[in-house]
């Protein structure tokens, strides 16, 4: 068993009194950490999307609240309403990222219930500190369980195709569907990985095949056009994928392009495989018909690179995500182990347990 | 009826002593066609891809050996020797595409049969005009019938998926797999097509999408990976491609990701139709096995916007083409007419009648 995973990228690093945040934006050309002291500069990262990922935002957002706050020495009370202001600030940078409020409400308890302790000021500021530093390794521990579990389900010397990017950059560290592939190369099992490059935005060309690539694990970065001939060939075994959220009965709703990755891997008869953590198992959606689908701008689709690609007033659809229906998902894995059809009554029984 | 194909681009237009070429690099940004008169700008443009489509490179290259042939005024012989040495210059131009070859070789048998005659060199040369104006126009009337004959398989509102480009401008006019959509319009047949942008050369956002738009066709693009979901929303109703080559069982090799095409369709219960000329149909090879598939610049993946969208240094698989298995495949669509399995026999005899 060899330990070779020190080259793994960290998309958050917490140095003492400051966060080394990677831009994400400059990848896969730069690698550039921007060290982070002040609730603004925190606000800007998230706003303008040198942070992605909704873990990774919710731990940014965290460290954001200590440095509103860490300054403050008048009293608690004056130091909880500046946690608090922090917090109401944060919440504006990405209106629409779930995870962040998840995270601003946990760090907002925690300082009430500091404040309304015994504890000095001092120790209420450490204790804190403590709570976010928490939300980051419990986001990694979550995902090296998913990856623990996922890993169960592979063998070495098998091809394995990933589609879009829930990987390290996205989280503290490993990332869901990437998970398995950090892990299977510290424990020295070989697996080859098959990156879509996930158009229109290339999340799976610019992310994940820059992070495995930058780790050394065996990566080939290929076209989304191209799974089902790399498929018909027997390269791949298995297909992992992560998801922006699951519905009760098991549908999955994930990037644009999941679904036809998942219908091409059923018609190979290639188990397709869904990681994520239990949080993002939505038990109140009954199913994927209850989950809006967002359609964004043409113009990611006709100049998404910088150039025009496609004619001037051309009709586009481009939707952000699909469904992929419960049928044609193998497994479902997560922090508390590998879930298996029945859906509807196997994922409410984690939540029981 | 009515006649609205009026603005349906042509690439290739003869104007008596003049070829008119559209200049396919620019699109579909501009429409700029050159005004050629020499053997060495046709050879040119052959070779820098300002035209393409194996028809459409024929019918230059034949137009480039009248040029290169009618200012010789000395007697037959030398006549007949400026034309071989013209097409021998332009055979260097591509010595990849079949369909050169194949017009350069029936110029040089009509210059040689004419120049064998008891007609004057003024009369050989319009002869062997009327010979570069034939191809041209067996093309246009080729591709016409096969866009009747598709036409037969469409009904009015239907919605048709497409990938890469079969299109008009590949060819003297309407394409093949793209003839139908023109046909319907004259007809006044309404479809929706949809086009795959195709990486990762984007054939689909830049010709396909380029051209129907153009045409006033109603066309949506896609990126490839789309192509499921919006077979799962009910919006595809068939599908129609063009081919570089079908074997004698009927497996097709097309443009990388119509395998992918193929199987969603199947999938979905949506016929899988494939366009081409007689030409293109191959009885000397048994089956798609026996097609070399091109392997391509990492380059085309990796930087094909002018931008790098992917790590340095990792490792990329860009296949040209894909093979389509017979099985997948719902009809043939030739000048002759429809063809359905049995391919075996049924693809025989359409060179037996």
């Amino acid at each position: 068993m060899t330990q070779t995973n020190s080259n793994a990228l960290q998309s958050l690093i917490w140095t003492d009194n400051r966060l080394d945040l990677l831009d994400q934006r400059l990848l896969p050309e730069e690698t550039v950490y921007l060290p982070l002291t002040g609730v603004e500069e925190v606000w800007e990262a998230i706003r303008h999307l040198k942070v992605r990922g909704a873990p990774a935002i919710g731990i940014a957002a965290a460290y954001g609240v200590i440095f509103g706050s860490r300054s403050v020495d008048a009293g608690k009370s004056e130091w909880l309403a500046a946690v608090n202001e922090s917090a109401a600030r944060l919440a504006t940078s990405r209106p629409t990222a779930v995870n962040l409020f998840w995270a601003l409400d946990r760090m907002k308890a925690r300082a009430a219930e500091l404040a309304g302790s015994s504890l000095e000021l001092e120790a209420c500021k450490d204790a804190l500190l403590i709570e976010a530093i928490a939300i980051q390794s419990e986001d990694e521990e979550t995902n090296r369980l998913i990856g623990e579990h996922a890993l169960t389900l592979f063998e070495d010397g098998m091809g394995v195709l990933t589609h879009c990017n829930a990987g390290g950059l996205a989280t503290a560290k490993y990332g869901t569907a990437l998970a398995p592939f950090y892990l299977a190369q510290e424990k020295g099992i070989s697996l080859k990985v098959f990156a879509d490059e996930t158009r229109p935005v290339l999340q799976g060309a610019r992310l994940t095949a820059f992070e495995l690539h930058q780790a050394g694990v065996d990566v080939t970065l290929i076209c989304d056009n191209m799974a089902g001939m790399v498929m018909s060939k027997g390269w791949i075994n298995a297909v992992i994928v992560g998801t922006d959220r699951v519905a009760a009965n098991g549908d999955v709703a994930n990037k644009i392009g999941t679904y036809s990755v998942a219908v091409l891997a059923k018609a190979h008869g290639i188990p397709f495989y869904v990681a994520c953590p239990l949080s993002t198992i939505d038990l109140n959606t009954p199913s994927g018909d209850q989950i809006p689908i967002e359609e964004r701008d043409a113009e990611e689709v006709t100049e998404g690179f910088g150039k025009r690609t496609a004619p001037r007033g051309v009709k586009v659809f481009n939707p952000a995500f699909d469904v992929t229906p419960h049928e044609y998902v193998t497994a479902i894995i997560t922090e508390k182990g590998v879930v298996r059809a029945p859906f509807d009554t196997n994922l409410k029984k984690l939540f029981e347990a």
